[in-house]
């Protein structure tokens, strides 16, 4: 079996850089270690930067996202009871961000995918990748009972924290950033409308709160806890308890209870490594960094890797050019860093940290203060909410 | 001995406030332990804000400033060898910071207070405080061999962080915040001209560096160091070897050395004291609040105090409406925690910190990356840097 360039992972990395690609005329193939339906149904991050909805628009995938998705000019920050609204979309020259599920993302993109005719081969194991410091790298697997080798002249690695890509670089060759947080965020879905028409991030004694959104219909709801919290502790009662105690304000916001159909706890984490590539193997998204939900960068950094790598990609095929791919790892990195700093930042800005002096408790506060009385403050949350340029 | 305001130090707080009630016709004595001759020659900061020179040119004190003071519309960043020029003006809608010593604010404060006949008592020892939860404090303390009682109606506590009034306070009344920072600034004069127009932050993998400068002939740097470094460890070559290293960069930055007329260890700390105010006695400037140098806020933060305190007096003397003398030390407070906040951001950015992550290193990078490529960053350092509005 042979192909141009070998995907590792059917998440939205890999299935929008085959897309990306396809558009070019460059071949792919995507492995994926799990079934169609458990990618297309396992629940992540769902808000969009603006480049990130445009990306999908202009490659022809985002007319479901456009009839279904929402879009947000704003949202708010609540603290001491009080709502600052954050104008995004006046703070950043018109950009918006749009509320729409990862997991629809992946839908849509699987049925173009498959649709043009790309093999995505869903269920393959024992995935392995080899010779990837020459010109002739390849993966190997198991697919439907029988072993296979993907020769190929590139290896994009889109198989997430947890995939064989990064850990099957040689000891060494990687360098690590991590960080860990002290706290997690459990997270409900509701059979609810949502109690405000912009996501809410609410900073309270108690903890973070977050009211966000799947649907007109449909409520998510999170709220800071322990890393290891039990789940099994939080009666739906005692969650929507503490979620009316921190997204209380006091100029009469009503928080709309309704069945939960879900819970969960999501732990937090930064951690990026570097380079971003080993010789014709490169790293895309959470393979090669990972960011805490409270800037909701997740799946937009993936698709700033995709980019960046489509178009070196491109290049390199039509041109022999290979520049792009040369600086593929440098200029990745940059824009992660950006987006590991806003996201650590805005996890710092409103969590409550037990360890916390007096003087950082105070701190946070100055700074809430100053975030909301500052335009130029909002303005650099705003313009990082929506997304910093892709490339 | 009776007097309306009451004031306990000839720092730039004191003197100041002494002047701008003046101008309202109202009384005060000031009370000073040291010499005049000392006050005039403490070498302190030397940076103003926008707004605390006009208020010294508002106030007919800044003659002298305007004639000898260097009007600077920029700083310059520098890491990773690259200079990043910070256009202050142009960001913050024209406004400026002025270079001019605050020991030269002082002997300017003192010439005009004592034209005006305001008695100021330098010397005076035993100060303490007496009765500031009635209407009829009082000050003790022992001049030119006697012992004396001021009566006043207000004490203005403007000694300083080592001062007597802020210690006077009964336990338990007010909240420390307080933190320090494992490192100081070497800080030397020379005698050579200043080898950039503008402040040049260098960050450097041996620490942070600072050029500033007195005047056209005078320059003034600082190296980061130990909390405790031994000044006599620090040759005159041993210094410029090392500011030459930190201040380096690629485009040709020449840094002339000089003869080092002064050398010295400043210490790096961050202190607020919560509320600023018990009953007739109110804190201002380093008595209630201290911040690191980096951001150059120590006295412009004091002018700040100084403005709140005498548009609140004027009021009460004016009208008896006390609506600003309760608010006083929430309005204060508020705008302290902004300079605090600012202080200690750019004491972050800029510094090495030995404790720091590979991780935390990294988000550094990325902040400093961020500052000079985001308008709306660097407009927030501007905005702050020229100094948010005083009142």
């Amino acid at each position: 079996m042979r192909t141009q360039v070998g995907i590792v992972g059917a998440g939205p990395a890999g299935l929008l850089l085959s897309h990306l690609l396809h558009l070019q005329g460059i071949d792919s193939v995507i492995l994926e270690a799990r079934t169609r339906d458990y990618v297309q149904h396992r629940i992540r991050a769902g808000l969009m930067e603006h480049d990130s909805a445009a990306l999908l628009r202009d490659a022809g995938v985002g007319a479901r996202m456009d009839r279904e998705g929402l879009v947000h000019e704003g949202i708010v920050l609540r603290f001491g009871g009080r709502s600052h609204r954050i104008p995004l979309a006046e703070l950043s020259g018109g950009k918006t961000v749009m509320i729409y599920g990862q997991h629809e993302v992946v839908k849509d993109l699987i049925a173009a995918r498959l649709a043009a005719g790309t093999p995505i081969l869903f269920e393959a194991s024992d995935v392995s990748v080899h010779d990837v410091a020459t010109a002739t790298p390849s993966i190997r697997f198991r697919h439907d009972g029988r072993d296979h080798t993907l020769a190929c002249d590139i290896i994009a690695g889109c198989d997430g924290f947890h995939g064989i890509c990064r850990p099957s670089l040689p000891a060494g060759h990687l360098s690590v950033f991590d960080r860990g947080y002290p706290f997690g965020w459990l997270g409900i879905l509701a059979e609810v409308a949502p109690s405000n028409d912009e996501l809410v991030y609410a900073s309270h004694d108690n903890g973070f709160a977050l009211l966000t959104m799947r649907s007109p219909t449909v409520s998510r709801l999170y709220l800071q806890c322990a890393p290891d919290e039990d789940v099994g502790a939080w009666s739906d009662d005692r969650i929507w308890a503490e979620l009316q105690t921190r997204l209380a304000d006091r100029d009469g916001f009503v928080l709309k209870e309704g069945p939960i159909t879900q819970k969960g706890v999501t732990a937090m984490r930064s951690f990026v490594v570097e380079p971003m590539r080993a010789g014709r193997l490169f790293l895309l998204g959470d393979a090669a960094h990972i960011v805490p939900p409270t800037g909701a960068k997740g799946m937009n950094l993936a698709f700033s890797d995709v980019a960046i790598l489509a178009r070196a990609l491109t290049a390199w095929y039509r041109t022999g050019n290979s520049d792009g791919l040369e600086a593929y790892s440098e200029t990745a990195l940059r824009r992660a860093w950006k987006a590991e700093r806003f996201s650590w930042w805005m996890t710092s800005l409103l969590h409550k940290f037990d360890r916390h002096t007096p003087f950082e408790r105070r701190l946070q506060q100055a700074e809430l203060d100053y975030v909301t009385t500052s335009r130029a403050a909002a303005t650099t949350l705003a313009e990082n909410y929506v997304g910093l340029p892709l490339i």
